[in-house]
């Protein structure tokens, strides 16, 4: 692969904390530029963290087909992206963040048969998990066959969790932490192969602002009850003020660690570890989703067009520099 | 890709450490057979770990290439690889661990001259430094372009340093481990982005068994002030008995970090870590060739020739598995 010559045109889908993260990491590449945020909401209304981001109607997108090389979508994995997809594929090249790992063969199959039908090239599940993680999954197995691989998450808010909270009646307000247990990292990390309950691997950790009047004991039990979410986990909630929350708890970090341990020989152990340390999540997803616009960009470029995952980009894809600089600089 | 129906016949060219240990990781990849070991010594003096191995002449290499779909080149990088990686490309698929970084564009281009005349497919440098932390550094700084990337080496045996220290006069004997200094590693992880001398990131430890006669403390100066192998380093030298070498510092583990270390917003650091710890050096870095010899055979397969490194191949060709079953089970 060459350097780009003209920058790639990226169209943002969507303006939540994963487009706002977007549209920072793309004053990060040079090698890009940001044609536009495309909304339903009023674009009038939205108001960019670069005051000169030019805001469109999600209606006039397919007038700009033209000036547009890769759409990054930024909606969520439940109602946005499983229509969303497969819909703009037909017309353009896509990545998306779809993060529901049971739906993805689904999901694949949709995306596939419109970029096959429209000639174009759509990336779906980038971001860490899936995405970064799940690369190291596979080559922690494809390295080390004789082997298990152990995926921990944390410490870090989850959204799925702190969603969950927020329904139960009683609670004004909260927020879940998910915690790695240290004792069950450092088993892993020693390359024993432990067999782990999902009660050994992770600790939930609640802070919760209880509505006015409400039984803090009868919202504990129905947190730590709660089925799937917390029943199989040890899970601890704090009661907070609403003043504490916003104080303390606005922020997403996360992150978490994928362990491949595994022998060579019956004498020798190997692990490998890789291990992700975010101050933000959506901010990190981001990142990676414009990371890998630009290997959708080259791949269509090189008339590989179709579904692709994370599995299908040669890392060099993902770096703006020529090949011949990776191997002199980086190899 | 999809799985293979016939297994991918490899032959191992050199048996040294790395020749051993890619014997031992075929025999754990149930999709490979590995049709003979190449040798230039006299194949019945040659004792391979598995009795059942066939060991063939160099010279019959060439009447056997129906046999092969990919060679795999165990030899040195100083010595071997720069004549027989172009030479053996012209004829045969291969994978090398050619690790001088400093001449790696040489030997790219090298090998590719004969890879493209002979339409074969070529993968040099592959292993873990080249090799897996090339890809660390690659993938972190695409996706933080505004960072820094760390690389440690150890704890682990270094063969080039224990080379330098056995060609001191009155050294019978000797191993050298680098260190890499915890206090750096921390402020590393900690995302501050410090900058640090070649001092401040490793120290060097010897374990040295004298020749009869010789001066200890005269010993110990001339390996502390070899230039560019331990003047720039902090060095300790343990003086211990032939006895104590052998039972104590036959193994050779290594291992090492890259740490991509970079935000994606003013307030927001975030942290990639890649990490090995491995109790084999030589059995880790064949288990990496022989996942890149399954990924080099698909890559012919695919029309893709010429020469190739570990940054031109996308992960889902490591694995054994198909793609649909890796987005169901690892995405």
């Amino acid at each position: 692969m060459e350097s780009q010559t003209s920058p790639i045109r990226i169209g943002i889908i969507g303006y939540g904390n994963l487009g706002r993260g977007v549209e920072a990491a793309i004053a990060r590449n040079p090698d890009m530029v940001l044609t536009g945020i495309y909304t339903r909401r009023d674009p009038s209304q939205l108001k960019p963290s670069h005051a000169g981001t030019p805001v469109h109607a999600m209606d006039s997108l397919l007038a700009h087909k033209g000036q547009l090389d890769v759409l990054i979508l930024c909606g969520g994995s439940k109602d946005d992206l499983p229509r969303q997809a497969p819909e703009l594929a037909a017309h353009f090249n896509l990545v998306d963040s779809f993060d529901t790992h049971a739906r993805i063969p689904e999901h694949f199959a949709n995306v596939d048969r419109a970029a096959q039908a429209g000639q174009t090239t759509a990336l779906i599940s980038a971001g860490w998990d899936p995405g970064m993680f799940s690369i190291n999954r596979v080559m922690g197995e494809a390295l080390l066959p004789d082997g298990a691989t152990y995926t921990f998450w944390g410490k870090g808010l989850s959204q799925g969790h702190s969603d969950a909270i927020r329904r139960v009646p009683g609670v004004a307000g909260g927020v879940q932490y998910t915690v790695p247990v240290q004792a069950a990292v450092d088993k892993v990390r020693s390359g024993v192969r432990p067999e782990l309950s999902t009660r050994e691997k992770h600790t939930r950790e609640c802070f919760v602002v209880l509505a006015e009047g409400a039984d803090a004991e009868a919202v504990r039990q129905t947190i730590v009850g709660m089925p799937h979410y917390f029943d199989q986990y040890d899970t601890t909630v704090h009661f907070i003020s609403a003043e504490e929350l916003a104080r303390e708890h606005g922020a997403m970090p996360h992150g978490g660690f994928v362990i491949r341990s595994g022998n060579t020989s019956d004498a020798c152990k190997q692990v490998v570890e890789y291990r992700l340390q975010l101050d933000s999540n959506p901010e990190f997803t981001s990142s990676v989703l414009v990371a890998y616009a630009r290997a959708v960009h080259r791949l269509r470029q090189m008339g590989q067009t179709g579904c692709k995952t994370v599995f299908d980009v040669a890392p060099g894809l993902l770096s703006p520099k020529s090949a011949a600089a990776l191997r002199e600089e980086l190899l």
